[in-house]
């Protein structure tokens, strides 16, 4: 690297003092990016990402047009799971659609081990070539095996879970089998990324917040305990849900140095349920930045004024960067947050 | 009436003491029972809310299944919107579908004030019958406008309601005469109900979730707090809401003499969130109900162990009864909840 890197993301994860509160967000590179729509085309997104040169344009190009703090490996949740051989595919505005949706225990066979070198190599080439041509540091990213298990057992996007739901609480031996296998995959396909070159990981539990805090408490946290004792990478990560405001405290148990948290919970709040010793990263309603920019400039500064210049917060929206955001939107957004945070 | 009247739920919706917990379900009267499809056959939703014979019949079935202490009468909350002839329809297994979303305050027009008397005379209709042959007390419901508005902005069910938030956000001018449209409908339309006999009233504020607090209490507060300040009709008020864990306390001072709560939030949390002066209805995952009766038995309990006894506690899903759910699922957890809550 000839270029000096921007540690002020990693300095916030480890909750060390910054010069400006650091700036990403969640599908940046994304399709609200037509330098995206163009280069991506027709393709699949699981397609593209198995392609590292695509990958690695598609990182870059929200850096080319901001500057925010951090890059993301472009790549999806589903990737490990339709790299050992389940037949997923991205439905353009829905989500991960699985053909034939696990329903006993003879699915578990279809759960083969990660072998990252040999599965999914490209998401680790695309790692090693963006490592060369970043100035800010890099974050690799996995699904939760629970949000993973909502795509294998309700077949795709699903408003209540319901089928999950009724599987883990069923028939607890097929669940602890379908955790323990997922669980493993998260390990392996992090520590691969980390190998290769990721600085930071974000584990993603999307739709955990489905959950009431018992069935957390019993059906996930013991696995997501598990994933971060088992991440002794040296690298921060980041522990990330929606909807999850009754969960935090249990999800900090679970671990993670820095918890993502949705808009649902003001900052502050949310920081104090899950204490000052961990970072948190939020906490943006992605629908704000379809608005005019006096309404993202007023929510945002909400935001940072209930960060408090404390150290340890990593500004982001609460979910993705929705498709219908004007980029020059967001743009703006990392120039305020920078401005506003400067050190004096 | 000549049978004695069950006055359990409104003695528990006033916070009194109660011989045993009252129960009722959310959508109590829907597709999970198997006479309910039976007798709605292929009408869609809104044309079988207008024909009070059926709206009496539907509304008894689950009585004739399940001691109950609550019924509410058939009916959908879009059915105002239809009848003031806004073009709607309820897609199966969806949820209802506006023909030409609002999008700009032209649209405004489309709402000419209700006239309970002339427009929903099958749901006033209806009511007077019910009342003659309930011996449980009788619920008339209405939408919220915050809900009622994501379906007529966003047009149908939305995961992220974002032209909803957008335009809320962005035309607050429109906002505001749309909030007062839906607000006197509201108005209108519960006052009619409890004149024609409603002895309570649910307020479904079911999509308020998706909202930031600061949103909550600039956009929907205000409106809110004018609909139960306006409903001095003498019946208990219940304010609903899902995925509402930090907005609680606001939806509190909005009012509402008893307020739901979905399972995200634990009961014991949510009631100290609102405080004792209210009732608390909750709040049991509905899908919890599709598993086998052990899991159904042990999280019905702890829901029982968190409302402690304490007067005020009306016992209910979270959300609506799923279609899936087995009816007498629903049978022995009304018995589970009196037996164990029966005063000694």
């Amino acid at each position: 690297m000839l270029r000096p890197v921007n540690d002020r993301f990693l300095r916030a994860c480890r909750a060390e003092p910054v010069d400006r509160t650091p700036v990403w967000f969640m599908r940046q590179a994304g399709r609200y990016l037509p330098e995206y729509r163009a280069l991506r085309g027709d393709r699949e997104v699981l397609e593209t990402c198995r392609d590292p040169g695509t990958v690695v344009e598609l990182t870059l190009q929200p850096l080319q047009r901001m500057d925010v703090d951090a890059a993301i490996v472009f790549s999806d949740i589903m990737v490990p799971l339709a790299a050992v051989g389940v037949d997923v595919r991205i439905e353009p505005g829905a989500g991960p659609v699985v053909a034939e949706p696990f329903r006993s225990a003879a699915d578990l066979a279809r759960l083969r081990p990660l072998e990252p070198e040999a599965d999914v190599p490209y998401v680790l080439e695309a790692i090693r070539l963006l490592r060369k041509e970043l100035d800010v540091p890099l974050i690799g990213f996995a699904g939760a095996p629970f949000t993973l298990a909502c795509y294998l057992i309700d077949g795709g996007p699903s408003r209540n879970h319901e089928r999950t739901k009724t599987l883990m609480r069923a028939d607890p031996e097929m669940w602890e089998r379908l955790m323990r296998a997922l669980t493993n995959m998260v390990l392996d396909h992090l520590a691969a990324q980390v190998h290769a070159g990721a600085q930071a990981v974000q584990v993603f539990d999307s739709w955990v917040g489905a959950l009431d805090p018992d069935d957390y408490a019993h059906f996930v946290l013991p696995w997501m305990r598990e994933i971060f004792a088992g991440l002794e990478l040296g690298v921060p990560v980041i522990h990330f849900g929606v909807g999850t405001g009754d969960l935090l405290d249990l999800m900090r148990d679970a671990g993670g140095d820095v918890m993502g948290v949705d808009w649902r919970t003001p900052l502050h709040l949310a920081w104090e349920r899950v204490g000052f010793a961990v970072g948190i990263q939020g906490n943006l309603d992605p629908t704000a930045c379809l608005g005019p920019w006096d309404v993202v400039e007023h929510k945002a500064l909400a935001v940072l004024r209930r960060a408090a210049g404390r150290p340890g917060h990593v500004f982001n929206l609460g979910h993705g960067v929705l498709p219908d955001t004007d980029p020059d939107t967001l743009r703006r957004l990392v120039d305020l947050v920078h401005e506003r945070t400067a050190a004096p």
